[in-house]
């Protein structure tokens, strides 16, 4: 896909990167680390020129941060009344808003009643080690992080062709033992089942002599270890014949094992959007103006004078703006709505041929930690699960446990969240019938969703992604086997009207509803509007995949 | 090995036990949480009733606290000046003290100089999920947890036949994929790679449509992501021929597969003594005297009057105590060299069947925490680990990352922690050259542990847990496939002297070198004492396997 010269040219970019990356932050040094010392600022700055960003999501965030850093005008407007967009943290009090169906008009659907101190992330809600932009930025600005465990061999499958929940560690582990040993077999009837290989295949699969997987010692006791019993005795191993009738990979199962994602992960502490708040703060500490409830009406980009106009209502009226740059973090179905003059062609044709997938959440509030055990007989049938996600065929696809306060009393959970038809139909449902059904999908896990004592309705959230307004959905949906998305996307990298207007945000980055990506993107087009990145892009560039990288091998 | 009669008998046991331990927690609520209401006694408990418990390890703690709060009168007597026994966090001023392998005499080896704040667990360093007695008191005594994280992907594994470290990723992927694919391979050729068995061994395998394993999407990416660039790029799969030729799986490489161990398991904030901290306390606030530097000489059982009498050293001066019940925590290596009167034969030979395991650790203070990255370029090959371990075929074995106070900038780390040969290599080298052999074992792993400024030596800890005054080993090592242990196990599970003297202690239960295992043991005595739980022992019970329970599968 990539020609040999196009890979020679990209080779070279990163190393100018790195270098103004090094300058960036020799030049951020005094002002965000106190640091004594003369300024350095490198030759590339421009003091003073004025952008416009619009929108403050991760992206915009990131963007207002270094540019303003960088000695630029910045000016962030944001049409709701908080900064993060799909970073997002529910907590008592706030309001949840979608746009009916049928009326095209935004509706208040509910306001989350958690109780104190509770919250859950609505959007994104992990982060891999190898983020290393997401990370970077969270120890800079000293945002507390914590593990996010993604997966637990106590967590639970409930697999398309079962009516019952089997616990990771059994399904994992006798999967694993079953293949082994089935190669096993085979190098037996040939007499290679020897030496180094049978040693292998032993200790991959917990074979025993013979190449047998008949104990399944690592999928959990039979029983609690007592004095003088036999200890440990192993659970019973599934047979394979009942694992492959089940299709329990069909459920997402192995989602883990791919490099985004991981047994663990890591999560701000407090919330998500404590990464946002904190972006925001030190963007407006390096200079930048937000301001929020500021609708973006229309965008006019100018052949001669400032470059960029730009239309906004915002305290019921109207205003106007005018900048050298405009970098639009607005998501592309939301800037499909809005006026746009000066545009090219291939811009228009650009943005049409963007969709954005449809995803929802659902969120509980739990009384009791009943999925953590059972240590005072309350309830529970001794899960022992502290985080990770029990995945099912169910509409709600997964349940992720709280990887935060083990332990202690009331926790929330995220009760779904789901993609394409399975969203599609779930977001149509009003507020209290998805989570009727969100609960009965919980149930099929943990029929303690059946008590309304325990996981009360009232406290119940919900979000369709992809009707909440300004968002119109979870991320731009690529595909790589679509011929017309590869001049989209490189279109999309490449600024319009010279080099005034830029599109960022993940929608535009090879990491697609990943914060990670959004960062990237930010700071791709603030290298691009310092001239470091070539404002043409190569003629032939990758489309992401966006359903592999959401949601892993399927 | 257990007879159905036998299995009956135990099958009612833990209904009575469960039933005791509801009264226990009915008692203890009171104290314990400071609810009101009259105090409720089950019929069982006896006040007043003197017990001495010899040693102030888990078991020793948990009796203490148990016993007390049952309303016996109870007395710890404690060798050290601190208790807890092997669960020992050593922090800045702490003295370590050996046996000298000529004189026999204990010499100060060296003093931990970590730096405040920073700590390292020289024995118990991790709580599985289904470790329910230690979770349940954590919770109960408000230890507060935080996950141990024991593999991460990102973790390197050094094989016996390699000059180089490769990923855990990268190994664990590509060995699932070669294994899947071999299997697949066999399939085609009978033309049965089809339907749901190859769906299942594409997703097990991150196989191709084909049943080959030709990218290694889950094994980490060739490049970081750029924007225009072909992402994610696999990183090319080792081969099936390298991974068996290195002996990778040697290493301990699928240790955290087993149930004990897992992938993400509990570690109390701030350090694994904090546990017998609490339990001491708890202890003393239940009514139990803890009397430290008591160094036991003699024991004697009585026919008559006070069942157990025992002569101390403590302050220079010898002491004798005596009581109703007398419950020894001492190790087994220990107990060997105390004076014993009115002991059966049987006993005697059943504490000269049982060996203690060695085992060393060692202990870095970092100042620099290279391994999790290079955010400010000062070190590191960006390795991005955070917490898990890399395993290694030189003698330290495994190298712990911390897994609290993610990207802080100082951090300890276990440089060592090994068994056997291995361990008994370690443990007959002085101090410093033990730090130097783990040095180059970690430099193995990371270049960083060659400079002196990153891993300081003075900073440096270790312990040789055989040669420990007080403890003499790391565990009981029992061994099912010795005869001779399972009359040895059976007895030491029978009181002496009636129900005068009690042996507890993870030695003695089915969970060796584990505090689960020294809880549990102290429960049975509780029981045993209580008379809920027969003193006489079925006569054939299972003896623990110490290796597997230990460290696995090898």
């Amino acid at each position: 896909m990539t020609s040999a010269k196009h890979k020679g040219a990209l080779a070279a970019a990163p190393k100018a990167a790195q270098a103004l990356h090094q300058a960036m932050i020799g030049a951020a040094g005094p002002a965000a680390t106190g640091m004594s010392g003369p300024l350095s600022v490198p030759g590339t700055v421009r003091w003073g020129e004025k952008v416009l960003i619009l929108g403050a999501g991760v992206a915009g965030l990131t963007a207002a941060y270094e540019l303003s850093k960088l000695g630029f005008d910045v000016t962030v407007l944001e049409a709701q009344k908080r900064v993060g967009g799909r970073n997002r943290t529910a907590r008592k009090g706030d309001k949840l808003y979608e746009i009916d169906d049928k009326t095209g008009k935004t509706v208040h659907t509910h306001t989350c009643r958690f109780d104190d101190g509770l919250y859950l992330n609505l959007g994104p809600g992990r982060i891999p080690y190898h983020h290393r932009r997401v990370l970077r930025y969270c120890r800079e600005f000293k945002v507390a992080l914590e593990p996010y465990v993604m997966e637990t061999t106590a967590n639970l499958v409930r697999p398309p062709k079962s009516d019952k929940a089997w616990p990771n560690r059994r399904v994992a582990n006798d999967t694993r033992g079953h293949i082994a040993a089935k190669l096993a077999e085979t190098l037996v009837a040939k007499d290679a089942f020897t030496g180094e290989v049978r040693d292998l295949l032993r200790l991959f699969g917990a074979l025993d002599i013979d190449g047998k997987y008949s104990e399944a010692k690592r999928s959990g006791y039979l029983y609690d270890p007592v004095i003088e019993e036999p200890f440990p005795v192993p659970a019973p191993p599934l047979t394979f014949e009942e694992l492959v009738e089940s299709g329990f990979w069909k459920a997402s199962f192995y989602q883990p094992l791919d490099y985004l994602w991981q047994a663990t992960m890591f999560q701000p502490v407090g919330g998500m959007d404590k990464i946002v708040d904190a972006l925001a703060h030190q963007a407006r500490l390096a200079g930048a103006e937000i301001v929020l409830g500021a609708e973006v009406t229309d965008i006019t980009i100018l052949k001669e004078g400032p470059e960029v106009t730009v239309s906004y209502r915002a305290g019921g009226q109207d205003h106007q703006a005018e900048a050298r740059y405009c970098v639009s973090n607005i998501p592309i179905p939301v800037l499909k709505g809005i006026g746009r003059t000066g545009f090219s062609e291939e811009f228009e044709s650009a943005i049409e041929a963007v969709e954005f997938a449809k995803t929802c959440k659902v969120g509980w509030q739990a009384n009791e930690r009943f999925w953590e055990g059972d240590f005072e007989g309350v309830v529970g049938d001794r899960h022992a699960i502290y985080g990770g996600i029990s995945w099912t065929s169910h509409n709600i696809t997964q349940m992720w446990y709280p990887s935060n306060d083990y332990f202690s009393h009331k926790g929330t959970l995220t009760g779904a969240y789901n993609f394409k038809d399975k969203a599609e139909f779930l977001g149509k449902l009003p507020v209290q019938e998805r989570l009727n059904l969100a609960r009965k999908g919980a149930m099929e896990l943990h029929p303690e969703f059946g008590k309304d004592e325990l996981v009360p309705q009232d406290k119940g959230v919900t979000i369709a992604w992809h009707k909440v307004p300004y968002q119109l959905g979870g991320w731009a949906a690529w595909d790589p086997s679509e011929e017309s998305h590869y001049e989209a996307y490189r279109r999309l990298l490449q600024p319009e009207g010279g080099d005034a207007f830029f599109v960022t945000g993940d929608q535009i980055s090879p990491l697609p509803g990943w914060q990670e990506g959004a960062m990237m993107s930010a700071e791709y087009v603030t290298w691009q509007i310092l001239g470091v990145m070539p404002l043409s892009v190569p003629e032939v560039v990758a489309v992401p995949d966006s359903v592999a990288l959401t949601q892993g091998m399927v």
